[in-house]
């Protein structure tokens, strides 16, 4: 996805609700604000947003000195998550097609934010797993492409999220490689959020990964020859929406520029093949 | 009031929203948007808002070639308040209390702004004149001061809003001296706005001014000299509030920033008298 106009406003969001989790020192605040404001000039609009977004996680990583300030919320929620597993393994063991519901819980766990009550969220979106509304659900093209395909590459977001698509793995019947953040951003999975979920139970491999300019060899290979690629989230939507591949992009749009970019409502879910 | 770190992303969002409505061209509003945000790191947090405004509205001015854009829009708005002049008129004369209800329509003239829709929203608010939700209303105050003065210096903000001041001022029973800007920015109303609104019927003299740094020295004298000063708007609230003579706002709190800063709540109207 392009860099829309209205992402500038939000990058300054972002920096500010960032920075403020890390300290209450204005005056640090200010001087990332400043950097963030002063880097405008240098973001084409043809670069994608999380582009930006690595330039301002890093640079609040510099100035506060903080690596992985979301450690323990990360390890709470994977927690919190992983204590209703076995329930979520029961409904999906139980329901008519499993593959669907494996599916539909998998894009509720994109609604994991941090910053929301989880435990008690998560519980009331699962009980409405019926209404869900899926804005793209290209749920049959899904399922033929994953017949045919005898290895899946899964592209991970949040920690605690990490849990339900443990859960979707087990019910893809594949060979899957699992790819988390190399560098901790906000509560993205990294490697150990990855093996505290069990994902290393499921997957066979874990391989860092985020935009593709910025990620290593090993991942670009493994991206470019993998059979059935699937993105979570937001972020992953705006680094990889343009590349010429196929793609199916499970996430809960919560910003309106992505709901406009993928032609969609603001909060609606989405199972979006591209290149199909 | 002093800029805070949230007035960051609102400066480029107005920036975005005021070149929008003059240019489709990604490519200048882009280029504004550079200028803004490179202008961050010399935006001290002790300024105020305004100081900022008329740096992105200047450039927007500079950069686009167009000095007055919503002229029409203007005498638009005053138009239609003009038409419902004398029912707000009869409206005062027949209450029990007419200064209170020429406060009250005063106050609502301010919820008018630019893009929605007027007649429509300000008849429903007239509507609701008996229900009106003050977070801070020093009428008593208001009141006793003006008995006091034999002048009042008024300092108006949009054009149309213009018209429900004449209403007030009709009722003040005072000498008035009317201040517009003397740039346009965005609806804010100029000279010929309040003429237009025959405000120059009313009012004394009409004189610019806006933040006190930036202001004419006429102004200044004016402004030191005056016995009672009635301001309307964020604008003039942000401009003023720390100012250490006697003013009373008089506003509708649209910015959540502002509805902190005051101790109100967002969408609150204010009556609101400092150092008395």
């Amino acid at each position: 996805m392009k860099t829309y106009l209205d992402c500038f406003p939000c990058f300054v969001e972002q920096a500010i609700r960032a920075a403020r989790l890390l300290t209450d020192d204005e005056k640090i605040i200010k001087q990332i604000l400043d950097e963030v404001g002063a880097y405008f000039s240098k973001i084409p609009l043809t670069s994608t947003p999380p582009e930006t977004g690595d330039f301002i996680y890093r640079r609040i990583r510099e100035i506060t000195g903080v690596n992985d300030p979301y450690k323990a919320a990360k390890k709470a929620s994977i927690e919190e998550v992983l204590s209703i597993y076995p329930h979520l393994q029961e409904m999906i063991r139980e329901s008519d097609d499993p593959l669907l519901t494996a599916i539909k819980l998998a894009t509720i766990g994109n609604v994991l934010d941090f910053g929301i009550s989880r435990t008690y969220k998560l519980m009331e979106e699962i009980a409405k797993i019926s209404e869900m509304k899926y804005g793209i659900f290209h749920y049959n093209e899904f399922r033929e492409q994953l017949n045919r395909a005898s290895s899946v590459l899964f592209i991970g977001d949040n920690a605690g999220e990490t849990v339900f698509d443990r859960l979707l793995i087990e019910n893809l019947g594949k060979d899957v490689t699992y790819v988390v953040r190399e560098t901790p951003v906000i509560n993205d999975a990294i490697e150990e959020d990855a093996i505290d979920s069990g994902l290393h139970e499921v997957a066979g491999s874990t391989a860092p990964g985020t935009i593709l300019r910025f990620c290593n060899e090993d991942f670009l290979d493994r991206f470019e020859k993998a059979e059935l690629v699937i993105s979570k989230g937001q972020g992953n939507y705006e680094g990889l929406s343009g590349v010429d591949r196929k793609v199916f992009f499970l996430l809960r749009v919560k910003c309106p520029v992505i709901a406009g970019d993928v032609g969609v409502e603001l909060n609606d879910f989405i199972l979006e093949g591209i290149n199909l």
